[in-house]
């Protein structure tokens, strides 16, 4: 057949040989094959043609009056869910203009900088809208500069989503603040602790505010401290990524690797004492709505953070206002000075600079809730989701991770490879046993109980193995783990694959270059390296000299024969 | 090389082939290669030698005397808890004689017969003890025949273990009381409900004896109903055998398939208020013991059947006192008149004729809790087992079972292959969807929701789906399941294969070969079948007539060319 539809459109670009081969797919038109052409037809991409409408925005009136703050010493929080009118200007400011698509990130590859991916579109969205979000970007960046750790790896720079490097991730069972992930949704706001307060309304009892020193008051409400992991739901995204592409907004779908998970002890009240205080729930309120003071943007709207959990999980005690964390006030970042702590759920439910509390009959309606944050089957995605194909992500399954080694690595080891990383399960369900393989997930070694940290159940365990491994070369170690459910991990990304890209429950694989040094060949091989000073990586430097004498080569086939076993037609008779 | 060690051993046995091929791998020897000869020396397995002490046994004493029933009213009911004497008489007789290895249904043939198994050597120690458990064999068969199905497949006669077949499994999602799976421990008592009394003591502030008029007082104790689903840990062993064969007693151990799972609406108290009502526990009480009266037999020793189940349970109003099972009083074979119902745990932890609770610090040491219900790692088995090696099993995993077609099955069909099922998960979960494959767990299609029964906290699901099929002949269908947590199922059973053969909680798999009657070439077939009345099943006979004409035949040749290319060697230019 001759060069067919998609061929000719690309009209022989550079970079024709990696479009070919799947390497560079965002410049691969759709093939639509629905039509008369049996070979299809080439659909190329959406084109970015700017437009704005400047009189239509003028039109919206005045950002600095519009888009103000909502309270005194609440810098950066503009209240959005009591104001419909407040909404639509905004709604009108994005409509008569667009934005450049997100950059490509997934069939194109992942930039190599640190910032990863900037956030060009969301930034583009606050200044747009204008008033208090004009400067939050900026603000937001200090922040992060200020609270982490100078060796955090920032996914996204706005709104700043980062996690610690592997070597840092399982440095301790419990994680220093400023090596926690941070996944936030909008900017940050500062927010003065003498004029915080939180307003608890809807169906309850008796609706009322309360200040911190309130909600601190040992003799109102007892204490709560408890150790709890949070994991983002895009944990572990980048291997879903590897394997096929999904939905490719930059923000909602960084590229999470490993470290999007974290272990705090918080300090605070149980949301359930709140809600006595408030005399307890009316009518049907069976889920609490919690506002946080960040503002969202979701498909040309603009709206506060919004998600719900449900009474039962308010009422098992699973559900705290904290305002410390590791023994110190929230940081900025992480919502100072008070967020709900949902334990055993999702981080997106555990809502910073929480403001409002709502009891409502239903789940929330809010974007966050009903829209994002979906488990989708595999055959759902672009071309016929629904939000309602989708299971509401709440509970975390059980996962874990291998920190060390990192994948592509070699490893040069004594017939047993020393392996770390983290386990976890939702739902209040701890880690029973942690397994690795070095055969691609035939065989599994048990971690032993005293190499894994101890038993909680809302966190993690950090672990530690020397796992038995003789064969050499290109290996895959795995990681699972089970829970006390006794629930594991299927054993590959496809198993779990979805469009949404999250919750990537697969056992972890790393590719791993195993040179074993109990071998006499490798042995020797590597002292070779080692006297003429030449270094063993990278991995793929062809070796410069011979690796192996004549002598001894000859000698092979002396004693083993020929390369070509005897036939008729490598005999040197030409009469047959 | 010479035929080895293993070949020698064997002296051309008639059915050696069937051994060289792992066929009949019971009467294959243990190659043990640690010694000189390279090859390994065979270790024939152990020869039943029986032998027996009558002065020994006699020394006992009158075990109609001896091994009486406790109270009266309690017929098969001896309590052996409370005397270290008793025990200790019993041990002895078993010790005083050996009795024949459990039959072999793991490494050679499962039987065809039903019963499957039949308890030979569980009646031979009933027997070998005497007293009140001479006749209990007999009588729990009496009381099977009359309480359960006609149709059930009966796993293990004695102690019975039965479970129903596929077409019953699910027919309702409720199962009726006779089509009720029963994993039976020992001998079923026969106990007037008038005579009837709960016992509870241990760790509670004032120990008491409950009725079962007391424990029905609505004035005293609020009633409580629910659906609950319970499932032995065994469901679906089959498939781990027919994998790697693991422990092998035929108790323990029983075949079972996917019919060890079983709904009922059961009422009854909270064990929470029983134990408010006896002062709430003190001291380090932390769980709770149950008595069963059945008698269970472990390793030459003589108990009754006892687990415990820890606090935080009960405190949740997880474990109900029963008495009545889908709006009946509680059949024999369940544990009339009183039984645990445990909501989210495995059945082992629901005793039946429960007839003692105490409170206690540690989790029970009984061999129920403490050796058995295990989960080892795949390493572990005969060679290195220890009990803390294996994972206590309380909840159970996801899991989900494909009730129609059969495997092996020849399914005719249009495109599409109905199956039905249920689905499951444990600890208060529910199955969020369900998903069939029909390319062997590579593509998955959702069940509809509205194909699926109603979302409980402690039950089952049942679904049906007409599943997408173009493929034709040998095919695997494969079910999973997500639970509300995001858990899911390893595709493979080696993925949790173990050495106790407990929690197959990998994806159901079945072999179908499909015929799809869309295709123009299978619809021809199929209606010659019919035209000459030949019937088409079974699939292995041989179709007697031609099944092209040669007129065909020979058409596509001189259409597409010969069965060779053309090459220098198949010219018949013999002068090459």
């Amino acid at each position: 057949m001759e060069r067919g539809a998609i061929g000719t459109h690309l009209k022989n670009q550079p970079d024709e040989w990696k479009i070919e081969q799947g390497m560079h797919a965002a410049r691969l038109p759709i093939l639509d094959q629905t039509g008369p052409d049996p070979e299809g037809r080439a659909i190329p991409p959406e084109e970015y043609v700017p437009f704005k409408d400047e009189a239509a925005i003028r039109s919206v009136g005045d950002p600095n009056k519009l888009f103000t703050e909502e309270r005194e010493g609440w810098e950066g929080y503009i209240e959005w869910e009591e104001y419909t009118d407040k909404k639509a200007k905004a709604h009108k400011i994005l409509t008569s203009q667009n934005f450049p698509p997100p950059p490509e990130f997934q069939l194109g590859p992942i930039p190599g900088t640190n910032p990863v991916l900037e956030g060009v579109r969301w930034k583009m969205w606050h200044r747009a809208i204008g008033g208090a979000l004009n400067t939050i970007a900026d603000i937001s960046w200090d922040t992060v500069m200020k609270e982490k750790h100078p060796e955090m790896l920032h996914l996204l720079q706005f709104p700043y989503n980062g996690e610690p490097p592997k070597r840092l991730v399982t440095a301790k069972p419990v994680t220093p603040n400023p090596l926690h992930f941070v996944r936030n949704h909008g900017g940050i706001p500062n927010i003065d602790r003498n004029k915080y307060r939180l307003d608890m309304d809807g169906l309850v009892a008796r609706p009322q505010s309360f200040t911190l020193d309130d909600l601190m008051d040992e003799s109102k409400f007892p204490r709560m401290e408890k150790l709890v992991t949070i994991q983002c739901s895009g944990t572990r995204r980048v291997e879903q990524i590897a394997l096929y592409a999904g939905e490719g907004d930059e923000m909602i779908n960084a590229p999470w690797a490993e470290g999007a998970i974290g272990t705090a002890r918080w300090v605070g009240v149980s949301l359930k004492k709140v809600i006595k205080a408030c005399g307890g729930l009316v009518g049907e309120g069976k889920h609490l709505e919690l506002y946080g003071a960040d503002t969202y943007f979701k498909k040309n709207n603009v709206m506060n953070y919004v998600v719900s959990v449900p009474w039962s999980k308010v009422k098992a005690n699973e559900v705290m206002l904290a305002w410390e964390m590791n023994g110190e006030p929230l940081p900025k970042i992480h919502g100072y000075p008070l967020r709900v702590v949902v334990f055993g759920y999702i981080g997106a439910r555990s809502v910073k600079w929480l403001y409002r509390i709502k009891a409502i009959e239903d789940p929330s309606m809010a974007p966050v809730q009903s829209q994002e944050y979906l488990y989708f089957n595999t055959q759902i995605g672009k071309h016929n989701q629904r939000m309602t194909d989708g299971i509401q992500i709440q509970e975390m399954p059980v996962s874990s991770a291998i920190m060390s080694p990192w994948s592509k690595q070699v490893v040069i080891h004594n017939g047993k490879i020393h392996c770390k990383g983290w386990a976890y399960s939702g739902g209040g369900r701890w880690p029973e046993r942690v397994e690795l393989s070095a055969d691609g997930g035939f065989s599994w070694y048990t971690v032993p109980v005293e190499n894994m940290s101890e038993k909680h159940r809302y966190a993690w365990r950090t672990w530690e193995m020397d796992l038995p491994c003789d064969v050499e070369g290109w290996i895959e170690i795995v990681c699972r783990c089970w829970d006390n459910s006794l629930n594991t991990q299927p054993l590959q990304v496809r198993a779990a694959w979805n469009w949404g890209l999250h919750v990537t429950s697969s056992a972890h694989r790393i590719s791993i270059y195993s040179v074993n040094k109990t071998h006499e060949i490798t042995r020797k091989r590597l002292a070779e390296f080692d006297e003429r000073g030449v270094p063993f990586g990278p991995l793929t430097v062809p070796t410069e000299w011979q690796v192996q004498s004549w002598d001894d080569y000859r000698g092979y086939f002396e004693k083993n024969g020929p390369r070509d076993a005897e036939t008729e037609y490598n005999s040197r008779d030409m009469e047959d």
